[in-house]
């Protein structure tokens, strides 16, 4: 296929999650995507998970965090006839590149955005891997909240916080806490603890899935803001969380199925 | 290895998520399991999704759902030194065996189970499949329900519902509708009604991966019960929720990152 030839017609936009990082737990279906790409998109450290790629393969890595100007420049890509992928870490319907993909087809600067076939290939999510190295702490109703205010006002953060403890749901926080804002992981703990037992169980995976993982199983009242942070996934259980030994010295959480 | 080498020492059981239903999503660490496995258990339709197995695998194929009393029979042939997988649809730890079976270890009825080497493998949700199939409606803030009162009171159900659509999150509704209790969703619309507007996006996802799936887009005012059933995984959109039309004539549902 020549240059014109590709240009003639539009291409395609795969948005796909690595799932936790480790490629045990990457679908089939994002490997195959990977592979076919002509153009790989992402977050460095994404695409470093992603690779190693074939030299025929475009790679073009970002250093920042504009998940918008990614989506556009992946559509101007597609749209030029290009096999796009754009890659997240996890699912990319969570807190992920793919509500931005679809956002930026929402407000198109070009009509061709239209014709590129898009698809959006799921993952394993920080939180379900998280969950499974700890057992079961997500096994009945929670919720996945972002912590993060870049584009939420926080005073919105603290009021859902507020009514899914009410809730009694288990809570799954990503974006817990960054440098950029060091406090206000605090104040939502604040929020927790006004509802929530001191002996709650809390689970921090860190890097689940990859080279440095960790887990850490507490409680309400231990957590330290200073154990967190934006690689972190912070899981607080309901009223009914529990935790029970381990033979290895460690424990099982888990959230029973009745209530 | 003989029988009598096999019962000196305790097995391993694995307790593996299918994802959709599709291989391409389903990851290769449950593949590899899946093949390692002496004995497979699980519910007949999910057994028959996961096969075939060679002859040398034990296949334990159940009918009934009782959850707790598969995960015992689990634990009994992994302390007798079998190597167990235990088969889930979509990740276990979501609505699906993994809590069923820490809840067995947690009463063991033998200390012969807390020796058995336990792991649970994430996969990909029934909620996530449809979202990815659909855009992006999981793309910020939402909850995972189970509307199944077999283990819940009803009356908890609905006070659920009820603060998280005040909390104004994306819903994800696992079990919505089964023939024992075909009202109850009806029951679970109302309070949903009196807090979301008419042209709420709804998304349902049915059996999305695998042979026969189906993907509805439609509103809160016109979504009937009797579109729904326990095959049926129902994403009712928050109030930021959009629908945008699809080259090919339907269209893409997303919820933005920003609020």
């Amino acid at each position: 296929m020549t240059a014109a030839d590709a240009r003639s017609r539009p291409g395609s936009l795969t948005v796909v999650g690595l799932g936790p990082g480790d490629t045990a737990h990457r679908t089939p279906a994002v490997s195959a995507a990977l592979a076919a790409a002509t153009d790989l998109l992402g977050y460095r450290t994404y695409l470093d998970l992603a690779g190693p790629f074939s030299d025929g393969q475009r790679v073009h890595a970002s250093d920042n965090r504009e998940e918008l100007d990614r989506a556009r420049h992946a559509f101007q890509l597609a749209a030029g006839g290009a096999r796009v992928v754009l890659v997240s870490s996890g699912d990319p319907g969570v807190f992920a590149m793919a509500a931005a993909v679809v956002e930026a087809l929402d407000n198109a600067r070009d009509p061709a955005w239209h014709e590129v076939a898009l698809s959006i290939l799921p993952g394993v999510s920080a939180a379900q891997a998280a969950a499974a190295l700890a057992g079961a702490p997500l096994g009945h109703d929670f919720c996945a909240l972002s912590l993060s205010d870049n584009l939420k006002p926080w005073a919105e953060i603290e009021r859902r916080l507020a009514l899914v403890c009410e809730a009694d749901l288990v809570l799954a926080l990503y974006n817990p806490r960054s440098k950029a804002r060091p406090d206000q992981f605090g104040q939502a703990l604040r929020v927790i603890r006004a509802q929530r037992p001191a002996d709650t169980v809390v689970v921090l995976g860190r890097d689940v899935g990859r080279a440095d993982e960790s887990l850490t199983v507490t409680t309400l009242a231990e957590l330290a803001p200073a154990q967190v942070d934006m690689r972190t996934v912070v899981i607080v259980g309901s009223s009914r969380t529990r935790r029970i030994p381990r033979a290895d010295g460690g424990c099982w959480v888990y959230t029973p199925r009745f209530y």
